[in-house]
């Protein structure tokens, strides 16, 4: 791990000095490996740690030596454990940094993520900042769901594993994002709160300021089991935390794919305060799916307008499609070229707020040739139609497939939107879910303003 | 369409004659095209028909004069259009049919798939038959259901797309397979119901006989509203369907994913009746979100046994695992070999009902090759614990991509596990509710019984 993280740091391009730290010395990437921290020729501000737990402290005494700021333990075994030795080697470490003014990230975490200096935790995530702060207390989902939100065009301006949070908790990074001003939008993966005084107090406000999207985990009495053996969290009741994150404004979320399905609208949508959205796509099967998914969502589907019908039935014949709302057009199929015209004249519908186009996946082993080429002249008449139109747009590309076919082709669609900032949601009820609670969040803000 | 349907039928193996019709003549993959049905040398027994609305009346007269048992309509423009000129076609071939004592399936339908004759309505569905009767108002989510749920390893007695239900209609299937030999399980999708005093007194006695679970398209008013501009549907209101779903014993599914999942269990398991899971996997923030999901799904955990934790601690180092269930070794890393012994553990314990193996996929746009290996290897141990071992056990790949990546290794573990008959879920939620409903059923039927 120690050296998936320099390497990280050396493809990434960090710019500060890198000093890899090993009793063995040698060399590492071209780099000088310093047998003690002691060693290390300039001063260090941020030292991250490998070492096993009962060595911990000892290692904590040379960074005192050599003054560095921030100690970062990837080490595990400590609070998390709910034993005895953990629990006090824990306690040990964090009075031997603060009485000597150093703060210390984890134990347990991976660290942190900032591309604007190179800074990161592995070495395929992308070195282009964004308007995203995530503070997350599992490693794992901070580099799981920064690999899924960048894979979908979302960038960070930093993201922080916290695990244990000994010292710098939740609150201290609420507090970091609220005031950073590269952040507008904050994200987070809680699964305990430290002080829960402060966190109130500091949810409040920072939801006033910017979007707050958080992510409980450890909710049921299972999950408040696991977290503690997770990262020594104690977790309160759910009623409790619901009603705190309703008061404050959070937008409360109940999964990583829930997030970051929150987040890409937060990042390329302007406030919408309504509702009301138009579904266009192909199959009655599946426009019969949109509806009820969106309407369960809380999305409302108002009729289509005559006048719009009229024109849609000048060229779309009406066996085998659908000409209300959800549109099923089956036109496509036969003149693909012309469906840019569907699209347009559903987007002259002033009685919606939102586009939501909608493609079956049709499943199968392999999707043959013919049927990849299909699924990607839809995507491009959808993407050349957000180049050109204002209206907010989702396209969703979904399957009943566990395993979903055509990865290829599903990349290409998800490379293609990310880049043109076309939102790229894999099932009908996640972009519906995300669409509802993007409202609602605006609409509450709107409210209290 | 129809070159589809002949190309299958002849890659199937279909053993009964086949007669291409076509006003054009000629040969059709190597079989003589008759202009008119009329013109076929011998007696037919099913007709499957292609032409227009318009042109459909004279059809069903030359069906009438061949004899035809039965006659499928792919042709839409019927009473789903809600036009009088297509009400009135579909009301004139059902009065035309029904005088000669021939019977409609459709219009606006794909057919029937009966591998065991070698009857499909695509080519790459398996010509294998298995314990599963589906019947389904649209065409595609029969096609896209079948592919997805084969690729899972589900074998289909036969599967029925019935379209507008002018004639045969959901009553008359459901009756079809209630009394079925080859039927063990019943599954539907139906949008709407055309006798209701006839499907309330079927559905009961049907789900008295064999598991039946349904999936009713149109529950919302925009669903409702497309579902009749789909297949000319009348839905009533979600209230009583579902009061009588529940007075009936039907399993009640919300997507055709869960229909499929919950098929899956039925299929494979012996009735279980108590919720307590087990679970083992690797990564602590995933062990959370699998505890979360299992106790939000309404099944139960119980605390690991002291003697498990006991022995699983003298192979599994403390830092870094989590010793109480959900299991979190990832002693896997270390010793994959031994790992077979973990999971040996898990399985003595006989508190539990199910096992659940969790893997989570790491994303990023393609895993490096490694840690493809490494998820095969963990897949393999899970595989052969299931070879030896009869606790139900499911196994969940899951990530928070929205495009999963490592498809090869994805469809390769599908592929394995469908053989294998070891039940793999995407999601840790989908198990998890799939779980849910499987127990509620075998419960519910014990206490009636």
């Amino acid at each position: 791990m120690a050296a998936v993280l320099l390497k990280s740091l050396c493809d990434g391009g960090y710019q500060g000095s890198i000093y890899p730290i090993n009793p063995a010395g040698g060399e590492f990437m071209g780099l000088p490996v310093y047998p003690r921290i002691g060693d290390v020729p300039g001063p260090v501000d941020y030292a991250f740690c490998f070492v096993p737990a009962s060595l911990s402290p000892g290692f904590v005494d040379e960074c005192v030596a050599k003054q560095v700021k921030i100690i970062g333990f990837y080490t595990a075994g400590f609070s998390e454990t709910n034993e005895t030795e953990g629990i006090q080697l824990e306690h040990d470490i964090v009075r031997r940094a603060t009485d000597a003014g150093i703060r210390i990230l984890g134990p347990n975490c991976i660290g942190v993520y900032d591309p604007s200096i190179g800074l990161s935790f592995t070495s395929d995530l992308p070195m282009e900042s964004g308007p995203v702060g995530l503070f997350c207390q599992s490693g794992g989902h901070a580099l799981y769901s920064l690999r899924s939100a960048t894979a979908r065009g979302v960038r960070f301006s930093k993201a922080i594993s916290y695990g244990n949070a000994c010292d710098i908790n939740e609150c201290d990074l609420l507090e970091y994002f609220m005031e950073d001003e590269g952040t507008r939008v904050i994200a987070a993966y809680i699964e305990g709160v430290r002080d829960g005084r402060r966190f109130r107090q500091l949810v409040k406000e920072a939801a006033l300021r910017k979007p707050l999207v958080i992510f409980k985990g450890g909710r049921t009495q299972a999950g408040i089991r696991t977290a503690a053996g997770h990262t020594g969290s104690l977790a309160g009741s759910e009623a409790v935390w619901h009603s705190l994150m309703q008061q404050a404004g959070v937008i409360e979320v109940s999964s990583v794919e829930e997030l970051i399905d929150v987040v890409l609208l937060l990042v390329h949508l302007s406030p919408v305060f309504d509702t009301r959205v138009g579904i266009i796509g192909l199959g009655g099967g599946s426009s019969t799916l949109a509806a009820d998914a969106c309407e369960d969502a809380g999305l409302s589907l108002p009729a289509l307008p005559s006048d719009i019908v009229r024109k849609l039935k000048s060229s779309t014949p009406l066996a085998g499609n659908i000409l209300t709302n959800p549109v099923d057009s089956q036109h496509f199929y036969v003149a693909p070229d012309q469906y840019a015209d569907t699209l347009s004249l559903m987007a002259e519908w002033q009685g919606i707020d939102f586009l939501l186009f909608q493609l079956f996946l049709c499943g199968g082993p392999v999707p043959p040739i013919e049927e990849q080429e299909r699924y990607r002249r839809f995507i491009n008449v959808c993407l050349d139609f957000h180049a050109h139109n204002d209206k907010p747009t989702v396209l969703v590309l979904h399957s009943f497939d566990a395993v979903p076919a055509g990865e290829e082709v599903l990349r290409w669609a998800q490379d293609r939107c990310a880049e043109a900032g076309l939102l790229l949601y894999p099932s009908l009820s996640r972009a519906a879910k995300a669409l509802r609670k993007f409202v609602l969040y605006h609409r509450a803000r709107r409210d209290r303003a």
